[in-house]
């Protein structure tokens, strides 16, 4: 009664790519994750222009489009005024290091022997420098530096808990932390993580405004905490696509993290905004069934687009309801001639778990397909 | 302003396994998809024994599974009583043919070329038969009776709704869409698929057997139908794991389509059951932070347990709320000394969905790990 292993080594082979250059996104097998290249491109420019001239550094995240060439790509784009990418997670930070990313920061704490080894493994074949997060020195911190090897350094920042209530320590703790850090021999304290992912999507732009500023008092404290301890090289991380205006005007930041406006969602896509983004990810969907006049039945379920934010946008404003793991269902008005095979685009509701549910990125300029990328950073997790 | 193609082929290296064969399972890489290899066999074993001597055949399902070499076992173990499995994309149908399943039946249209490629060459290379919905003819049957060799025959089945207004026609459309699909060279009008998905979590079982008993009102009036039209020789097929005992009772199904059976979820477990099925999914997950007394933080978030059904259960009772895509946060009682690094399992509420966030099935027996499988066929639904 013994099931037989049919995979021993790491590699499988996946389906097909779903498209090839040249193809017209008409054609191409459904669901797709579709980024229009072209976009993609101007909201780095758009970026790049953002903190061009104030002093702080843009260190794009790659939690949102999980793509090694992406992260690459988004670097040579924003030039000068990118510090290098964040990774969320270490498939994303080996991802990144494959792509040739100099400076790659895994905002995230990292535990485990074989998540140790594989951080490791990556700042070894690192020609730049790679990060990692600290918020318990002896569960984290000792079992990193004793995993490295001798000529191989590891840029350690301390997660400072700025308002949101999941990882970090507080304030008053960061200094002290990051003292016992820097006495450690492969780790280099390189100075603090202070992000308060729930603030991101606060509608408005001057309410956004006023609790950046809470944050700020709280990084200011740290700031001040750590030149008091005579660290005097550190660097003050943190922040979003929402919040990027006001973290980049608080005086406290040295970098800013956008992840997800290279490629945008409905969510961000609802906020005023004081940067303006473009749409640049879409779902495209195939129309499986049309079993009555005032319904039909699309291929991308919750499998495809991420419904934990809500159902996507539907091109010609079609309601969709979830018909499961498999399916959506659209809510057609009365003459809606949409027929079994017509294709239809998608505006997902959060980017980073919808690009997470697909292998491939369907890169487009003008209807035609341009370049097809694995999401090489997806998965659960790991 | 071209960015550059990493992947020109299928194939691309997936991030190694995350445990080894004879590994204790707390060494293994979190966020871990388990299997308890024991309870998966206990399940199939009920599930025979559900059936046996009833005239109702087993076709389990494996899109709540999504691996070729568990769809190959499930069957070995139902033996006489299985008439083969059901696949819910075109992926799970290659997988389960090149597991060597001998009767896949996809319970889905096909539309597209490229899946109706895929398809016909699934068909091709299977040593049984394989099997589509079909819910229009024009769009759906006649494309695959061309694209299919002339020597291959696919089994089509019309899908009727059945209640759950998704896809389907209706119980008076099966027998006109059936003698049209007996005309076609290359398809067998095999029988119809009537599933009522909705019916699966009724919570009591009183209601469920109610609501069964309108479906095989429905389906009646579709043999009826199918035998007054001369259609001899047909199959009906449907129902789920929470509808299974009413199905295999109803005397109008000769097939029943468990698929989570044989894992369970938190949403299955919670209904109440006529057959009882055993706990054979979690997944295992590592304390990343322990920032406060009351709250530690774990590696699992919306990327490893889907959320959409709600939060998963947690060993020892501790309440998970979401962290994000790659956090869970747990809310501690006071005098909890879970520490960084400790391991713990994770109940999903939903298991077809937290399967496919996976790239590997981890199967345990008695705390080591006899085997790695992959997920094969997970995706976004291509």
């Amino acid at each position: 009664m013994r099931l037989i292993a049919l995979l021993v080594t790491g590699a499988r082979a996946l389906a097909k790519p779903p498209a090839v250059i040249g193809q017209k996104l008409h054609d191409v097998a459904t669901p797709a994750l579709l980024l229009d290249a072209d976009a993609f491109e101007r909201n780095c420019e758009t970026l790049k222009s953002a903190v061009a001239l104030t002093g702080v550094r843009a260190r794009p995240h790659m939690k949102a489009h999980k793509s090694g060439a992406l992260a690459k790509r988004q670097l040579e784009l924003l030039d000068v005024h990118a510090a290098g990418v964040c990774a969320q997670t270490v498939s994303e930070l080996e991802a990144a290091v494959d792509a040739g990313v100099g400076d790659v920061l895994l905002t995230n704490e990292v535990v485990g022997a074989d998540k140790i080894e594989r951080v490791a493994a990556a700042a070894k074949k690192s020609s730049g420098r790679v990060g990692v997060l600290i918020d318990d020195f002896w569960a984290q911190a000792t079992d990193l530096n004793l995993a490295l090897d001798d000529d191989v350094i590891v840029d350690a920042y301390v997660e400072v808990d700025v308002g949101q209530r999941r990882c970090g320590v507080s304030p008053s703790e960061a200094a002290p932390l990051a003292l016992q850090i820097s006495r450690l021999k492969n780790l280099r304290f390189a100075g603090c993580h202070c992000y308060h992912g729930l603030l991101q999507h606060v509608p408005s732009k001057a309410e956004r405004r006023e609790a950046v500023a809470d944050v700020a008092d709280a990084v200011r404290e740290v700031r001040n905490a750590l030149s008091a301890a005579g660290l005097a090289e550190f660097v003050i991380t943190g922040g979003g696509t929402g919040t990027l205006a006001a973290d980049r005007d608080s005086g406290v930041f040295d970098e800013v993290q956008p992840g997800s406006f290279c490629v945008m969602d409905l969510q961000y896509g609802s906020i005023e905004h004081e940067i303006v983004f473009e749409r640049a990810l879409e779902v495209l969907t195939t129309v499986l069934s049309r079993p009555a006049p005032n319904r039909c039945v699309v291929d991308a379920g919750s499998k495809a687009v991420d419904l934990v934010a809500g159902p996507p946008d539907v091109e010609g404003n079609r309601p969709y309801r979830s018909g499961g793991d498999e399916h959506g269902i659209l809510d057609l008005e009365a003459g809606d001639d949409l027929a079994v095979g017509a294709k239809l685009r998608l505006y997902p509701s959060h980017c980073d778990p919808c690009v997470n549910l697909h292998d491939h990125w369907i890169l487009h300029r003008g209807g035609v397909v341009v370049d097809v990328l694995a999401v090489d950073a997806r998965g659960s997790g790991c």
